[in-house]
Formats: C-alpha cells, sequence, structure tokens
C-alpha cells in the first residue's frame, strides 16, 4: 500500500472542524454567489485574523487566487518579480501568464526560497524600455517552498521598495498558517504594504478553499465579476466559506498548523539524510540520492524530489507521531 | 426572513447522498490532482452513466468547465453558435472569450431555449472570410435555459450538420440530469457527435462540483494541464469526484432530479400567472408585471425576471411540496 | 479587368503627398522605435491637427490600434459600448476580444451607423452584477460606417454621460479626414472627452499607417511596451510617420477627403437606385438586389452588400469623375 | 550629430530596389487584403526562393510574425523551446505570451547564440505533468542574434528529435538574408521541418514588412481570420509585398546582405577590442567595458550592450566602407 503522508500537504484529508462547518452550513436554502450569511461570516473571521478591513472573497483553486492577483496588479506588458521556484513560477502550469493574458515573471535569487533583497535592486531600477516587460508587482511567499518563514521585518525590506515605486504586492499564502504557528504575525500583513493576500485553505487542513483578502480597495471594484469570468465565484459559496468558519472559529487554523510544523521538526530531528533548509515550517528538505529515493518509494513512501535537487517531505495537520517514526525507520534502512 | 427556494436551482443545499460520499471520501491519505481512488471510481460511475468509454474529470465551476471547453473546441478567431439566451452567452461574464482568449459567441435564435435549426443554415454556409470569425463548434444546453428538454432526435438535427463540418460540439449538461428525469436519454449523446459534456452537480444537489466528459480522445492530451493553468484541477480531486459516488451509485442523481422536475409540474398547476414556456425540467417560466413581482417580493419571496422578459421559478431536490403551496399561495395573492 | 475603385476606400493607391514624404524620410541612418525626428515632427503636426497636447503613436493596423485602445479602457471582465455595425464589432475578427482578453462588446442600435444616445441609457443604468460584463467604455467612429458624420454636439450628447460615470470613451477616425472634410471640428475632439483616438491614414490616401493619439496621459504609461507586446511598435517608425507629415504639412489630408466626399455627392446624384443613409462622407449605399449587384459584378465592378443590407458604394482621393460617370452608366444599366 | 549606422540593422534606410517597387506597386485600384497581384507575385517569388510550395503571407511586424507563428504552433498550456537568448526571449515585450494566450517559454544554453542540442534532451524527455508546460514546439533563430549561422546539419540535429515527438518548428528570420549570404542554402529549410518560417524584411533593408511562410498546409487554414483578428492583415497589402518584389527578382536581398556581412568583417579586421563571438553574418560582438563605451558614445556613435554583456556593433547593406573606417577610429581612440 503506497503511503502519501509526506508526499504533500494535500493529502491529507480536511479537519474535523472543516468537515463539520460545512456540514453544519449545509441546510436550507440561501443565496448564491457568496451573498450569503455563511460567507459573511466566514470573511469577518478572516478580516479578525488579520485585524485588517479588507474585502474577502473564497474561491476554490490557489492557483487560480495567485493568477487572478498577479493579473489584477499587473498589466500583460509589465511583469511580476518573484522568487524563482514560488509556485507561482514553477508550479502552476503558468497560469499567471494566461490569466493575465501574457504577464511576465521576473525569477529572483535567494537561500532557501526567501527572495534576496539585493537582487530586486535591478529590476527596480531599470529605465522602462518597449521591448521589455518591466515591473509592475511583487509576489512573496510566506512559509516560503523551501519550509522557511519570513519575518515581518524581511518581508518589509522587500515591499519597502517596490510600494516606493508604486507597485503591487501579492503574498501567496498557501501556507500562511504554518508561518503564523513559527510566529510570523498575521495581523502585520496590511501594514506591510500587500496589496492582495490569498490565505491558503486547502493545504491548512480544508476540502478545497482558499480566502483571498483584497487590501487595496480600489482593486476590489468589479472583483465579482472578475472573478465570475474566471471560473472563480462558487454559486454555492457556502461550500468554500464555512471550513473558514470550522477553522477560525475557535483557532484550529493555527492549532492545526502547529501540530504539522511540530511533525516537521520531529521528522528533521530523526532525520538520517542531510537538511538542506532551516525547517521553521511543516517542510523537511534533504539531500538524498536516486538510488536511495528509490529504495524509499519501494518501501512505499512516497515523496518527490523538489526543484532545488533536494527531497522534500512535507507534513501536515494530519501526520501522525506513529508515521514520523515509521518513515523515519523506512529512512534509516535507506540511507 | 427572505426565501431563496424557487430563485434558482443552487440556491438548495447539497443532498445527503452527495454529503455522506464526501465524508466518507475524507479518510487518510491519497496522491493529490485526480490520482486518487475515489476520483477514478467517480469516473467509471460517470462513464456508466453515459456508457460511453470517454475520459472524466471533476472540476468546481461549471462556468470554467464550459469556457474550457469552448476554448478546447475553437481558436481565438473562430465562433462557438450556441443559443441567444445559453449561460455561456448570457450569464458568464464572457468566460469563453476569457478562456478562449477572444474567440466568438455567434447567438442563435430558437423558442422557449432550443435553438432553431434553420438558424444553423447560414453560420455553416458561410464562406471563410477574414473579418469575420468563422463557426468552428455548436455550444448546446439541456435542459435548457427554459426549462424545456431537447430530444435525442432533436439534437442530432443540430449536432448533424455541424458534425459534417468537422467542427466540434459542446454540450453544457448544469441540468442534464432534469433533462434525463424528463426522458432524455444520456447513453444518446456520445452517438450524438458531442466532444465535450459538461454534467452538473451544483445544480442537481451536490456541492459545488462539474464533472467534465471528453469524447474526443484527441482532445483530451495533455488536458489536465489546461485544466491546472485554467485553475481547475483540485488537488484534493477526491471533493469533487466523491459527490459523484455518492449520486450515482444508486441512481440518487435522477431521482432527485425526477422530485425537482415534478414540484414545477405541482407549481405550474397552480400557477395563477400565464406561464410561457413548456414545463418539462425544473422551470417554469410566467409573464409578470414588475408590480407583481414586487409584491411577490414584499412577501419574501425571491425569484427573479429572467432574459427573455419572464419572471422564473426555479425547483430542486430539496423544494417541498409545503413550498410549492406556500409560494402558490403568495402568488395567488398577488395576481 | 475588374475594378476596385469603389469596393474600398482602401483599395486605391497612396497620394503623392505621402508617397513623396515617404521617400524624402528613407535618408540616412536614424533611431528607431519611434525615437526618430520623422515621428516627432508627425506628431506634432497630428497635434496641430488637434490643437491638442497629446501623446502620438504611429502604427501599421487600424484594426489593432482600434483593439489596443479598447484593451487600454477596459478590462476583460468589462464592456465596450459601441454601434452594433462599428467596425469593431463586425469587421475585426473579433479582434477586440482577442487583445483584451475576452473583454466584451455591447451592440448599440442607432439610425445610420450613429449610436441612438437613448440606447446608452439601459446599459449605464445597469448596476453592476457578477455574471455580466458591465460596461466600462464607450467606441465612437466619425465618420460612421454608413458615410454619416456626427456634430460634434451629437458626440458630445452621448461622451456626456459616460464621462460621468467615469468610463473611457475611444473614437475610431478610419474616416475622421471625411468627417473633416465633411465639417467636423477636429478641434473639439479633445473637449468631448476622448481618451483615444485613432486618426485614419490608411483610407484617407496614404500607405499602411494609422496614428494613435493619448489624450489621457495616465493611459500613455508604458503604452510603447504595450505596442510592442502587440506588434505594433515599428523599429522603422519613420515609415508610418512620414506619410503623415506629407498629408498634413500643407492640408492635403482634408484636401483629398473632400473630393472622396464630392465624389461620393457625385454618385449620389446619378445614382439610380434608391440611396439608404444620408450622403456626408465618402460613402453611398443604396437598395439592390441580388441579380442587379450581380449584373453590375458582370460588368466588371466589384462593390459589396454590406451589414445593413444595401450595396455600399466608396469613394476615395483617387476616385476620378471619369470613374463615377463609368460606374453611373453600368448602374443605369442594370437597374 | 548622434550616429545610428552601427546601432542595429534597422536603422538604415530602405533600399533602393524596394522602394522602387513600392512605388511601382502604388499605382491603380486592387482588391484589398493581400488578393492583389502585388502580393501573389511577391509569394510566388518568396517559393522560388525557397523551393517550396508554401503559403505565404505579408505582414508588418516580426515580432507578431513571430508571435503568432508560436501561437499556431503551441497551445497556452504548452511551452515554446528556445534560445534564452532569442528574440523572442528577450526582445519583443513578451509578445509570445500575449498572442499564445500565456504560452511558456523555455530558455535553453548554447555558445554564440546557438542552440546546444544536448540542452534539447531533457524538455523531451520530461514526462508530461499537469503544473508544467510541457514543450510543444521548437524557435529557431538564423541567422543568431549573436551572427552566427547555423548550417542545415546543424539545424538538422536539432530539428530532428523535434518533429520525432510531433512538435512544430519555427524559424525566425529577421536575419534570413544575412545566413544565406553566409551560405546558408534557404531552399533546405523545409526539409528541416520548419512549419513557419518569418523571412525578415526590414532588417534585410526593406521598409516594414516581414514575410510569413507557412510550409505545414494544415496549419494555414483560416490563418487570414488569424492575422486579421492579430492587427497583421493589411488592407493595402501591396505596400508590404512589393518589397519583396524589388529584392528577389534580381537577387538583391542576398546581395545587399552579403556587402552588410564584408562590412561586419571589415569592422572586425580592424577592431581593437576582443571579438567575443565568430563573425558570420552582420554583427560584430566585443568586450568593452563601461568607460570605453561612454567614450565611443561621447564620440556621437551610438551601440548597445547586449544581452551576454558584449557591446553590439551590426551592418547593414547601407553600412559604408568609410563608415567602417570611421567607427574603426574611434575605436582606437577609445581603446
Amino acid at each position: 500500500m503506497a503511503r502519501y503522508d509526506f508526499a504533500s500537504d494535500n493529502t491529507a484529508p480536511a479537519t474535523p472542524e472543516a468537515m463539520d462547518a460545512i456540514v453544519a452550513a449545509n441546510t436550507g436554502f440561501t443565496s448564491g454567489y457568496g451573498g450569503d450569511a455563511v460567507s459573511a461570516r466566514a470573511a469577518d473571521l478572516v478580516r479578525a485574523l488579520l485585524d485588517a478591513d479588507a474585502e474577502v472573497r473564497f474561491v476554490a483553486s490557489g492557483t487560480a487566487a495567485n493568477a487572478i492577483a498577479l493579473a489584477a496588479l499587473c498589466r500583460p506588458f509589465e511583469s511580476v518579480l518573484a522568487h524563482r521556484h514560488a509556485h507561482v513560477c514553477t508550479d502552476e502550469t503558468g497560469a499567471p501568464g494566461f490569466f493575465g493574458h501574457g504577464l511576465g515573471l521576473a525569477a529572483l535569487p535567494g537561500a532557501s526560497g526567501k527572495i534576496d533583497p539585493q537582487s530586486l535592486e535591478a529590476p527596480l531600477a531599470a529605465p522602462d524600455v518597449s521591448y521589455r516587460q518591466p515591473a509592475a508587482a511583487l509576489s512573496l511567499t510566506n512559509a516560503t517552498e523551501y519550509g522557511t518563514v519570513y519575518t515581518a521585518a524581511e518581508l518589509a525590506a522587500l515591499t519597502g521598495p517596490v510600494k516606493a515605486r508604486g507597485y503591487g504586492v501579492h503574498l501567496d499564502g498557501a501556507r500562511l498558517a504554518n508561518a503564523a504557528a513559527a510566529g510570523f504575525d498575521l495581523k502585520a500583513i496590511q501594514g506591510l504594504g500587500v496589496d492582495i493576500l490569498v490565505v491558503g485553505g486547502t493545504k491548512a487542513g480544508m476540502p478545497p478553499t482558499e480566502a483571498v483578502v483584497i487590501f487595496d480597495r480600489g482593486l476590489a471594484r468589479r472583483f465579482d465579476a472578475r472573478l465570475k469570468q474566471a471560473g472563480q465565484l462558487p454559486s454555492k459559496g457556502r461550500f468554500y466559506a464555512a471550513p473558514f468558519i470550522g477553522m477560525l472559529e475557535d483557532g484550529a487554523l493555527v492549532r492545526h498548523a502547529r501540530r504539522a510544523n511540530a511533525m516537521a521538526q520531529r521528522l528533521a530531528a530523526r532525520m538520517p539524510f542531510k537538511v538542506l533548509h532551516p525547517v521553521e515550517a511543516n517542510g523537511v528538505f534533504v539531500e538524498m540520492d536516486d538510488a536511495r529515493l528509490a529504495a524509499l518509494h519501494a518501501k512505499g513512501w512516497f515523496v518527490y524530489r523538489f526543484l532545488d535537487g533536494s527531497v522534500r517531505f512535507m507534513c501536515s495537520w494530519a501526520t501522525t507521531e506513529a508515521a514520523v517514526d515509521e518513515i523515519a525507520e523506512a529512512l534509516a534502512a535507506v540511507v
């Protein structure tokens, strides 16, 4: 029997809190397209989580949410600055260019998934020339693709010069819960100049749902039409809003993320392979050759080789100590 | 308290069968992006429903599903023939043009939502000229936007000349369950030359989910990349597949649709306003002036004025006899 | 020998003034992409023509110029209001949707190619709903597709309510020279609230070239990148700018248009078929059945049946009295 | 007085042969949109040049021609393999993504502008995964951006494995004349499996015009509508076709390119800076620091730092021995 426990954080089932909220919301007739009481309540909870008076929408897909955000911030003949291994650059099949009608992605370097602040200097200083797509926005990810977590100060060092140029900022929070569990202050986001934030539900243990938070109210105008045209304005909106109620009302979102992060720590502590990035959120990235990876696969554990050549182990809310111990044993056997 | 019972068929909650299936599927770790056993089982059930060996994918949005289908059938400088009141033409914020990069929609006439076969003649006979978008596909809807149901023979009269030209055919089945409940043979679809079918889950009583059925295997190549780029390849695919298992395993899909259709008949029978279209599926469309519509709204019943000026009453799996009787009473009071 | 004299106003050769200016500009090395002295001089002349301090660019294609203008004024989930027979709606193969990523075109009625002001009321008053593309811009054409000419007052009646809503205005001036020759005051355009104007060169007797005039300087930011990405920033810009120098320096633009208009009057005066629209610019539209049109074709005269069913005769700067008399004779023979 | 002689090969005026042909074609009325005798004659000459029975269209923009070709070969969720410094990747403002609705560009390495054949292996062998844009086409450039020229055998080594996978091939021939002048056999192109070729007119000494050659007749279906929608179907087609007549009837195209190449040789021979790439066509790329480049600029000579950090000197048909000697003198003074 193949085991996907550590293959990704979207291989896990949904949390009881999220599922109970969906079941609870599944009663009676209600207006559609986000105009229902469940959606309103969930939006309030997201605003409270962020301590921000922002527009909130619930959508089905993180890929679409990110791409729609970038399309809102950047015209087709402009480009988005992002870490070269950001999900929008590497794992979304070019969705930003599809939703953004050819907008460019400028890949920036930086260790362990964090953009090197110096790498911003050249694109921000570059004069506009007709034959290149000039920068118009910055896309950030927290926690990063490599399981590291930006501090608010680190993010400010990136958003500051970008906002000073009048450009937009997008924050991909697919694993924002893990960042929060690692100590990142969610209430600092608005102050950092983020224009559009995507709060990940799916990887945080919900059924498919993502919250799009629009801090810049100017961008929010006709946003429902933007979402509808892009196939992301669900008629039965309560199904995407309810999980956030279940996960936010009593703090389950960060609580579950804390557990996922702790399981990553537990795995790192028992990891017989060299760990390549700081373990700050819910992933462990190690140096492992093909033969040993194949041997691990042969033992039934599915994990993947990642963008930088490391092998990635992801934990989730559902990861058990027992599973960590089992895979640690398998790892010990193949090292 | 506002009542949305008849406002649309997506104001209803999800059926117990669909919800139970989701809860049942929400267990253990599994591979993502549709590669799981739940998705495989649901696809088998859809194939059995249609008696067709087709590719099946489960997506979040009917709007996106339709638009992606049209983009697969039609290049940007070509156009899709569709009824002028088809959902793709009137209620999807131009999604076909967005997903299809400017593809055209040629609006065809026809009574009660059915395309007049004669209206196909001119566009199919038109010579290609550089300055117009020539037809490349036909988009059909069954049951129609006006609650009527095409017979297989009626559809064949439309698809025949289109397929003879080598063009594609899309069938929007947002209310295919209602068509089936009205006697339309789902196993006839493949034989009609349909290339891509969208089987509606949402309006049929499921949480948000739609099945995309690709009969033409050539079109299926790299379809997952197409879906992923368009934000419609869910990582936790089982949540979109499971409801179809619940609804198909014991025939709940058509059983619930039969009830919705029956409720529309019951409402039509007691309707004090002139019914404008044959009541064959789950909608009743009537002649009602603004004052009377306002009076009905004032009684708490939300229903909408539709594209042809009629007022639309939609029934769903969850519509009760009591609700029909209550709104019939309200209608009697405002007539 | 087939004769295309009256088939369109783009079947004519270029004027001596335009050609001489190209030949004169074809000397020495110069910087590219519009940064040359010829482009600067031509832009000055366009600004003088319009008495406006606007940004001016010279591009190859009127279709592209219009579509790029609309894309600059309207987001994909919004729509452009235009006469239902405007060139952008009927003769550009859906270019606005292609360059504008699915933006909508809302077709408005109106006699003889002029938008009926009352037809603006409903779309401007319509509340934003998520499932429709709300209006964001108005597209006008002067002279119209039917050879009529808006007065400044007539245009003000259309642009006024549009600008009051904060929406944009595009003016397709493919035949602006003919409008000017008919008395339309070009210096009134900026005051009407037009944001982007396309001054037609091609139909006015130039080799392929159109001037894009951007009155709203905010829209002009990064416009060269917009043009370059869209394939409309010519490296050898002088070839598109020079004809405007030749045609504007001594008034040839309007002088030639005056002749084209006069030839249309001459043709109308001798026309044995019923003239269907006021002859104010360079076109004559008549009622003619298929048999008579075929008979005219058989005599070697190519003219086309137009959008409203009329048969169209276009005059140009190159139309001779002799040609008018010859076709008048042919018409007399087939009437 | 600033001198642009070596800044690019599009800073030169048009050749007498091209201009004479335009003037000669500018007579009488003719049908539009490429249906005229001038366009037909020019297409015949292009076919003769290539010894190929292909479809030929004449368009205004090389950027658009390339982007339209790639859009014809590659769907939005697929990608094009190209040298990382190919014009389509670096100097067209993301036009392929705009015309191709988000299609990807996979940047390949290789010395002096030629794709390293080994770099094709990985993308061609990569399994299709939903989250990446799989390869669907190869884009080549001859002569390359670095003034080198592929042999037919070198191109065959690249196109062979690509065609074996069923993928498309595009050849950007902006400087195809220079390649031909360097000995590249134009009649070999079709045999290499090229599907769409763009024969550059502009950089070869014509007024703005490019010939799009469609070898794969299947791709040619409705190509005029494709061009029209993209703003590249000129109504006065003869102005884009005529220069090719002037340049092809007596061999001027290659003759002028031979001179441009010879001027590059002359400059290379007198170049006091290190030449970084083989001088096979009309460009010379040298190692020069900023201070020396500024000193050269101060002497009035505009040349640019190129993608690899070298400074580029381009020659054209209009480059004179005297100009080469003058800039050589200036270079000697700043070395």
